[in-house]
């Protein structure tokens, strides 16, 4: 019923996913923002029966957010699993998303459940965890937003099969964008061609060029009553720059793409 | 009774901020200090009959500012809902002002309530919240004002319908400034004529203009007893630089803008 | 009885405190160390009939130290206000001395109590605070003193009505000198035009000129026995710099303004 | 039956590993990724019939995380050990990974253990705990991988016997493959060819070469049915860069190594 | 009986002090290392019969370190005053020494002590501290000792008198050293004579020149039966570089003024 | 029985120790890693028959960690002793190794005990412990390894009476190695010969040069059946630079001095 279910293939992502799971191989999905990493965990999972628990990392994140930490009670003290621990417990699929925001402890901590040991040692609590079978590590980082201050060590990325991902064939993502949110396929198509043409120009910008997702959210504007240049201006062109001239350039660009877009009427 | 009642629109923003409810999309209002984003979200609250929960951002909010605490009491220790988890709870309009100025972690907690999840977990709390149809996320932010350690990562203003504020129209933001102190109508727009020379001249000075706020306060003054030229330099100029040649630029930039302004008396 | 009951305006700067008072506006005294900002706002506070809680900022002020926090006693744990939570309470003046030494989540917390807001909101405690009529924000910061490091936001300073001050014009300066150290009107010139020496030099020597306090404190030296030399030594001369030969350059500007003092006895 | 029972030694660094257990020296491994420092620890453990502890140093590894801390347990506070200080009292092998990665307050505490003394120092505990004869200290550390932060101080490093480790020749290198992951040798063959051809042109392009643990990986991936392209793309390519240019660069120097690859079946 | 009841004034510096101490003014003590300055305090103290609290500022003291905090003893929290707050209660003499190394808390917290108030505010304990008016606070740095990071904010340093200390005359500086080593006085003049012959040169080195302090701990290394030179070496030019080249250097310099020290035997 | 009751004097240092000692002044060695800085504190805690009580210094070390902390036991509080106080209190010799690695706040707790005051004041614990007469204090800093960040402050470094140590003759350095590795006298003596080569050419490499220490651990090897140049490069060559270039230049160097090593057989 929910739209995570649906995840159209753009590659053999799917299997090359599914041969690492079987293998008991960590995962590293690389590739631009919203082009459908958190999408294929959910629809890996749905697909090996498997719960996936997902954790946003960010600056913050210390190895006792991931494995647990000790909490009074009563004047007690008791450990409580957080949820990497839960996941190994459970043999769940793990999903760090954007790993290379989290602290380099959190990191460290994956070490053991990466290489042949598979497991995970608690060294506060004193426990050791052997992950089952069916445990999964799956990270995931855009490589194209380079932060000068972070980057993984290539030691770790050696740790993971890496599977790039792209964004999906024009055609494929027109349709994901109908299916989502229930716009008509022409006004799919317009924000479609409209995305690549700033993805195109991107090379020259050096921005963060539109996602999948900013094209749904588009749609779904639309969908409520909002016309196309408005849903392309407040979900594609604003996020992108607020600096006047380039986004002056910019409309031009997406102008070239949603062309005759504004004598359309919207859909629903 | 209270002057939030009051909200001139600029442009579409009411539309566009009412559809993004109803599809359920977080909105993003970017724009100058003190041009009504604040206005507008409490407005919207208004309109769409949802309390709005504001979090001045800064700093050090940490995700336990946002999602709540464990806090000890009588030897026991109990969670504590934070005003974020709280606004999910009550299908609220949660407003983030100034969002860019948080911590990391503060904003990848938002991650999970932006997209197709509309769920807050608490990870702390291993609780999960999933947001009801009426909650909404709300983030401002000031893209004029650069501060080099601190930018919204693409992929995070990629998560939003981006609303762009701007200053009122002139004639309108006289309207405010009476309907909001109570001075005459030429005091009001005396006053306006002053911040569009300064806005205009900003290119030159880079200085945060001064916002429709700063002009209500000059008009209170007045209101009070004070001349147009004390009450101009008191909240206009002042906030704007100390260094004595560039406030003297200002000085004659808003001269024109007085103009015979000290010939006045002022009004009650 | 105590020295604070004397202030000897500068300007209109009682009028506008007292308007913005009336107006329930928040205040930013800008000026040179040591120009009479601390005394104005305890002038006031006798004027207004409100009493003053002075908090000065620093490095490590946090918002727990202004607003409150828990704390244990006897196993239990009970909120506490802070010295900013009090006054808004008592309706008192709140005065921020050096507001831009504060952390920033001293200063959001200030956000909601400088608009039309004018609520203090104590998250933590989940209480919220609305200020009664007679509460007043006031805060100071000297511009002149320039650190690299820290700044306060431009949205900030246009939160206030904001008051320049400087030094009081020389008479008036040496009647605060006699009537606080009880020195001879003579010596209280001399130490005047001292300082007015070293204040227009300033501009090539780029120190923090004198302040009127420290040549009361010089006074007071005086009074207890020193030369008059030795006191602007000490006191003047001294603090301003300890590389050898600026203070030779000092000291001859400061000899020009002495002149002949050393030919005096000193005076009780 | 694990796969650490295997351990091919590449020179005489069995023989000096065990010379400095026998004359209670401790010793520092160096060399690249995944070369096979640890799997020397583990075989050096079944060898000498010493349990290890390895314990993964990251930057926020502090003195507390290896020798213990005071814990609350029921209102009392007990001094828990942490794994350095268990594993002296059982006479283990102690592995400190990535040991540079360390805080420095953690490598002060080693100072008593790794010279005559061999004794750690529980300051906060007030204990002291001479180490058994048995017991060893082994750090680890790639110093190809230079941070410009951080660097172990020489007379730090003047504390172990220094054992430089390196890839396995060809012939071994395919050998542990073949063993590990069950591909038929030719298959080997062509992923150790692939690796030492990019290994060679690392000179150019300054990454860390891919380690015998990538290669593994390959061939479990190429075990479960991917084609040896697929595979090198996913575990020896996608790991190194993400730099579309050089990735391009890597492709065709890796191609040269496996060749004739596609045209082969998976062997199982 | 002790060494600290011998006082030398070099200056006006004993008489200054007690005019400020009778107008209870606070007092900054300036000068390089070991000239006398905590002697000085120290004089005073016995002088004006007040007992001295003495506090080595450094990194990492907060105002908590000054002024108290609460501890929690039985379950519950009591507040125990700090050294400043002990000693504005004792109507002491406080002696912050190298105050410039505080954190900035430290020294905001001074700022009600040193002018007219003279009141210390214990917000966290909710207490007002009137200072009695024996109480003096009385800080010292010394500015030759620059470091990049740390300096003292101008409108602190007006908030004292200064009092600039100076090493001693050598005759007297001689006599000190006669009087708190027991050495003979050609050795104490040989002591002295090479002492100046560094700190002339000392505007060429730039290094912290050799204190008085320096001097009477070669002199008791002589009592001890080292001989003059050794002593020079060990007390004088050690500490000063570790610089091969400007080693020589200064032992030139040195040599110079201990001329034919070494053909004399040590005295007792 | 242990190998810490040879130490072989290199100059005055002991009769200077001593004197020190005798007149209760604190002690600073200087000198490269492993020149015998702790043997010789090791060597006078036997000489003066007091106990050596040895705090290795870290980035982290705080004063607290030294002078001691308050510590919650069965809901109550008490002070537990560091090991600094400990000393104090047992009048100890409490050895500071490489003290400038330490916070400022620990070397400012250490003022009042390296002056004429003796004393160490517990200011959280409110105590104050007079040392007897039997406390020394010594610290030990190489000045050839300079970290760009942290230097002792001259004004600390005046507190101290300065042994500047060295490296032995070669004669006996080899004298030492014998008697504490039991290898035969030429090879200690080739093993000196090649880290006098080494230590010569430290010039034009600038790295720490190889220690007695390392030279007595090789020799360890050499005796556990090691050949010399085997032993030479896991001890003095491997450590003291892992580029590639560098270590050839090195490994020439060490070749000198072993020269016909390689035919010479082990030694027990």
């Amino acid at each position: 019923m929910s739209t995570s279910d649906i995840y159209l293939a753009n590659g053999s992502e799917v299997q090359l996913f599914e041969r690492a799971y079987r293998q008991r191989l960590p995962v590293m999905l690389t590739g631009p923002t919203g082009c459908g990493k958190t999408r294929l965990v959910e629809h890996m999972g749905l697909l090996l029966s498997r719960p996936v628990v997902t954790i946003s990392c960010h600056d913050d994140l210390t190895s006792s957010d991931l494995v647990g930490r000790f909490m009074v009670t009563g004047g007690d003290v008791t450990w409580t699993d957080g949820p990497l621990t839960r996941a190994v417990k459970a043999g769940a699929i793990c999903y760090l998303d954007e790993v290379v925001e989290a602290r380099h402890d959190s990191l460290a901590v994956l070490h053991s459940l990466t290489d042949h040991r598979r497991t995970l040692y608690l060294d506060r609590a004193g426990e050791v965890v052997e992950a089952p079978e069916t445990f999964m590590l799956v990270c995931s980082y855009n490589p194209a937003y380079r932060s000068s201050l972070k980057e993984l060590k290539p030691s770790f990325r050696q740790r993971f099969v890496t599977l790039p991902m792209h964004y999906l064939p024009p055609d494929r993502e027109a349709e994901v964008i109908v299916a989502e949110a229930g716009v008509a396929l022409p006004t799919a198509q317009r924000l479609v061609q409209c995305a690549c043409a700033i993805r195109t120009a991107d090379e020259a910008f050096h921005f963060e060029p539109p996602s999948t997702r900013v094209l749904v959210t588009a749609a779904q504007l639309i969908a409520a009553g909002a016309t196309e240049l408005e849903a392309a201006e407040a979900c594609v062109l604003a996020p992108l720059s607020s600096d006047g001239a380039i986004s002056e350039g910019l409309r031009e660009v997406a102008a070239a793409g949603l062309a005759d877009a504004d004598s359309q009427s919207p859909h629903r």
